[in-house]
């Protein structure tokens, strides 16, 4: 566990002029929903539609110009593929996307856009690939999340939570492989540690529960689930002992109650997030999370890639 | 035009216990869409939903003892009526809101639900029977536009948004009666003259381009918009001499517009408004208010009041 706080203050020095600090937004409209006074990060109007471009930018202004110039590799069809084509463009220097065949057109079109190569694959050799081009080329690979480099890029967004309000009682945060949670409690627990950091992860995927009952990384079934950002079945090796060492408990959160997290925020909050950060407010609503009318709570709204015509999936919910 | 910046001051100290100083946001990545540095003022989180609470706060704070304790009224189905019932539920004084008995469930729902006496009437008459009651209960009328401590309320959004951005090159307003417009420019146009506010009209209904044409307020021909908060056929003639002071154009916005705006600002800018506010972009993305890249502009997203089953409306936008 080599990742301090000083690595945190220095990924937000050194990412600044790549990113843009989010709003932490009052959304005094869903206290009465939530039992708190509601708070909002959102990263859902971060640059590439999520967190994942800090992490990313972080990792690759880490690299030395050698390193550099043999360019840069992810395996990621959502928003850390974004993140790393953005990164690059940005940059000026190559990065190579490999995306499953199954890919969606309009994930496929926007990480073009950004004018990275795009290399497919089959769905089950992506990182296999990913790490065979990194060989081949030299070039580096950009994990999604288990790097120290990249969760103290994730972390940025904990010390602007905190800077933004400081008297914070409770921050929730979406978890997959951890590197969000991992980057954002750490800086938490150094500047704030009276708050309490929560993780909230889909019910059908309780990787983090069950681990840290375990006491280690363990594999769950991997499961279907609608926060399609969050379908990790094992926590990220790196991120598990930050994860354990500063987060204060765990919200295991069912399919519908991630959806009526997200259509509350869309309706009442006026905020459209992707249904893998509706799973913040879901542990609210789902009683998961004790909040008191007093508490300061903030829901991490860690994306917003969500199409159009998906929102049908919030037609038969109810607030 | 006895409105001055003094009272909109008066207004700001006034009603801030009762409404929330919304964020400005400044929503990056719709810079490339609008060819500007795009900021949205957004009054869709103001308490109610919109920015009416701003002004019903400001009349009904300012009435006196004797008069709270007749009650008030207003006639208005939309955000008006709401922003009514819920000052007269926080003052704890009587609210009675005239509705069409067409009245969409949803919004009656609403405005009961804050504890507001319900009167139905034919749509024609509700102004008439609004007054009635007035007349017959000593009550005192909340109107929706066209008084000048109501104006004055609406006008602490313009004062905000130049304490929150002091160097905005830009502010574009959705316009109907000429309310909010109204105050809103007379408190730029006091802060900072340099500042260009543009009025955003229904092309349908360009009650403001034709009179500011003709000198006086004019009544144009009541026609169909998706824009349901901006219906008003003539400009109010107490708003009228304060925008014509203080505006520098207005932009006369097609349908299909008004919806790209509201679609891009749901789906990019990740922000819920109504069609009504959603013409503020599509003046831009119209091509009939001048921005440059390095313009500051903010858009006034006066309300997020959209039910979700409306959002199909956007089905066949592009944007």
């Amino acid at each position: 566990m080599g990742l301090t706080i000083n690595d945190i203050l220095a990924a937000k020095e050194r990412i600044s002029g790549y990113t843009v600090c989010t709003p932490l937004l009052r959304l005094t409209n869903l206290d009465k929903y939530l039992g708190c006074e509601v708070f909002a990060k959102a990263e859902c109007m971060q640059i590439t539609g999520s967190f994942k471009l800090r992490g990313a930018m972080n990792k690759i202004l880490s690299l030395t110009e050698e390193e550099l110039k043999h360019g840069i590799v992810a395996a990621s069809s959502g928003n850390h593929g974004k993140a790393v084509a953005y990164a690059a463009k940005k940059m000026g220097i190559k990065a190579t996307i490999v995306l499953p065949y199954t890919v969606a057109k309009i994930k496929e079109d926007t990480i073009r856009s950004y004018g990275a190569e795009i290399i497919k694959c089959d769905v089950n050799e992506r990182f296999e690939a990913a790490e065979k081009l990194c060989r081949e080329r030299n070039a580096t690979l950009v994990p999604p999340f288990n790097d120290e480099t990249v969760m103290a890029g994730q972390g940025t967004a904990g010390l602007e939570i905190m800077e933004q309000c400081p008297g914070l009682d409770t921050v929730i945060v979406p978890v997959s492989g951890g590197g969000l949670i991992g980057g954002v409690a750490s800086a938490i627990k150094a500047v704030s540690p009276q708050t309490k950091v929560f993780g909230a992860e889909p019910a059908s995927l309780p990787r983090y529960s069950a681990s840290l009952q375990a006491g280690k990384p363990v594999t769950v079934d991997r499961k279907a689930t609608i926060a399609d950002a969050l379908v990790t079945n094992i926590p990220g090796t790196v991120c598990f002992p930050y994860v354990a060492s500063n987060t204060d408990a765990f919200a295991d959160v069912d399919e519908e109650y991630i959806l009526k997290g997200m259509k509350l925020l869309l309706l009442e909050g006026k905020l459209l997030c992707e249904p893998s950060s509706g799973i913040s407010l879901g542990a609210v609503l789902q009683g998961l999370i004790p909040v008191k009318a007093t508490d300061k709570v903030c829901f991490f709204i860690s994306g917003g890639s969500v199409a159009f015509n998906q929102l049908e999936i919030l037609d038969n919910i109810t607030i």
